[in-house]
Order: C-alpha cells, then sequence, then structure tokens
C-alpha cells in the first residue's frame, strides 16, 4: 500500500489521524484507558429510555458533541408497548455496528475502497428461561449469526477477509462470546 | 398479594396479559421460539445504522409496529465524527434496558408500585487491545459495574430484591456474563 495512492479521506476514514492517534497511544499507552457510561431510566412498563453523553478516555473526560438517547421496549406479544426495539435486539446492533466499525477503519488502512457493506445479524432465543418455565433454558441466545455482504474494490477474498480482522479486532463480539464480570448494586428508596 | 389491591397496570404493565401469555406459553412451550434480527448498514467511515423490524416468535412471522432504526459511529478522539454514540456504548445501553424492562415487570408482579428507578452502567476498556498493541489486553470491556437506584412503596430491602430477580431473568445480563457462540459469514462482492 502506497500512501500516495490512498484519498484523504478512504471510505470517509481520516486515515492521518488513525495511524497519528495510534502512533500517540504507543508512546503514551495511558491514553487507552476508557470508560464508557449509559444511564437508564425507568418510563412505563418495559419502556425505558437510555442517555449516553460522559465518557473517560484519551487521558481525561471527554462528552459526545450531544446527549444521545436510545429507547428500549417490548413488542405487544411480549406484553409491551412496542415504543422501541428490545434490549435484545439492542445487543445485536451493537455487534454488528461493532465489526462494520472495525471493517471500515480496516480496509481504509489496507486501501479497498467499499462500496457497500451490510451486516445481517440474526439471535435465537428461548424465552421459556426468561420466562422462568424451564430451569434447563439459559436465559440469552442460544447463538446468534452474523452475514457480511461486502462491495468494494477488491477481490472476493480479500473483501471477505475484512470481515476476518473485524472479528479480531472487535470489542462487542469479544464481550458476547467470551463474557465479562457484571457487579450489579441495588439501593432501594423507600417512600417518605 | 391480592389482585383485588393492585391497579389495572400497576407500573405501566398489563399484568392480566403478562400472566395470559405465561399460561398460554405453559401450555404451548414452542410459542416462546423466537429470533430476533438487526441489518446494519455502512454509511461512511465508522458511521452506519442499524434496522429493526421483523422477528419471529409467538408461533410465526412478526413485525414491529414500525422499523426502527439505530446509529452508531465513534467520536473524535477515536476518529469517528460522533454521529451517534459508540457500538461499546450501545452494548451498555442493552444491558440497563434489559434489567430495567424485566424489574418494572417484576415489581407488577410482586405488587410493588415504583415511583423511579435509574440504572448507571460503566464499563471499562483498555483500547490497547483494539489497537492491535498490546496482544495481552483483551478487546472487550474489563468489566461492567450497574448501579441502580430505586425507589417505590416498598421497603429498601423489597426494592433492591427486584434487581437480584431482574438479573436472574435478563436475556441480556446472561449473553454478556456467560458468553454466546457467534458464527460469521462473509460474502465479498468485487466491482464488476
Amino acid at each position: 500500500m502506497s500512501s500516495t495512492t490512498l484519498p484523504a479521506r478512504p471510505n470517509g476514514v481520516d486515515t492521518a489521524t488513525l495511524f497519528a492517534t495510534l502512533d500517540a497511544v504507543r508512546a503514551q499507552p495511558g491514553l487507552a484507558t476508557f470508560q464508557f457510561r449509559a444511564t437508564t431510566e425507568w418510563v412505563s412498563g418495559t419502556h425505558n429510555t437510555t442517555t449516553i453523553h460522559g465518557f473517560h478516555g484519551a487521558g481525561g473526560e471527554q462528552t459526545h458533541q450531544r446527549a444521545f438517547t436510545i429507547e428500549a421496549d417490548h413488542p405487544a406479544v411480549l406484553v409491551g408497548e412496542d415504543h422501541a426495539p428490545t434490549p435484545a435486539e439492542h445487543l445485536l446492533q451493537a455487534l454488528g455496528a461493532c465489526l462494520m466499525s472495525g471493517l471500515a477503519n480496516i480496509a481504509a488502512a489496507r486501501g479497498i475502497d467499499l462500496d457497500g457493506v451490510t451486516a445481517h445479524v440474526e439471535g435465537d432465543i428461548d424465552l421459556l428461561g426468561i420466562f422462568g418455565l424451564d430451569d434447563s433454558v439459559r436465559n440469552g441466545f442460544s447463538g446468534i449469526t452474523v452475514t457480511f455482504e461486502v462491495a468494494g474494490d477488491g477481490d472476493p477474498d480479500q473483501l471477505a477477509r475484512l470481515v476476518d480482522r473485524a472479528v479480531k479486532r472487535s470489542a462487542v463480539y469479544d464481550v458476547i462470546t467470551h463474557g465479562v464480570p457484571v457487579a450489579v448494586r441495588a439501593d432501594g428508596r423507600p417512600r417518605s
């Protein structure tokens, strides 16, 4: 790959800044210590709203350029009002989005010009688990399948290998396939 | 708990339909077989959009009452344009939302009237992993902490126990703590 043959922002990726960022982190690894945060507020029934604004990283406290809000609910067949996707669907979105963001960066770094990329994410789940009706059934998905279609300026194998690399460098794929310790604390506040 | 003392929709939960749904699934367990789906399309750089509409469950194909779209991006410090939360933040949202939806249903079933519930979700991650700069660092979160504040008509212990039960019946908590097999397929489509 010769940098002189790349457009300034291949696939919309600012590769100069990307490589400069990696150099900066190589020199000062503490810049890579991040904490992401989300605050979920109950609305009514299974409907809730999550706000995402501040995070820690790159050596200090940061904020997104605006506070983002994301809603979740259950559909009517799961006794909700269908204001928004279910939390389980949001998890599939997080996986598809993480692999997709990585793929675009990797393609840019390899000088492969993308025309379009789609990822279909499917998760199978037997709700007997969360319904408490069968203790032998797990609460979560039994399995997830992701199917990518990658169109761009490369041979089929080069394009498919972008997905392999995205999988190897995905935060969400790692969490979903390997699991992470989750500590839950609760503070009950009775009516005064 | 006497059903005559409950409002028609405690905490906005249609408990009559909730219990009828559980009875229907007890009689016909195949109704609990679901598949959730999300389709992620690349936009530019780390920016992508996911559409969630159809799913399988309750014995057939279903659709949400409308197609939901969710965006993801990286912030400027991670070489994105900050159009939306990062995929890692979306994962935290999925966790907070799943625990919250379950908690509201459980409170309704127990006849506990909620005044307000907030969950703070924090995930620590060392990006040396996904940057490919230290093979000893995992790609995903090293740990996640969820802190609930549950205000309602109960003693502090009753309110805190709602969170314990939500954890025990959460699909997303199960996936994130225990992991799930993910199969990834890729189809490369060269320019013609």
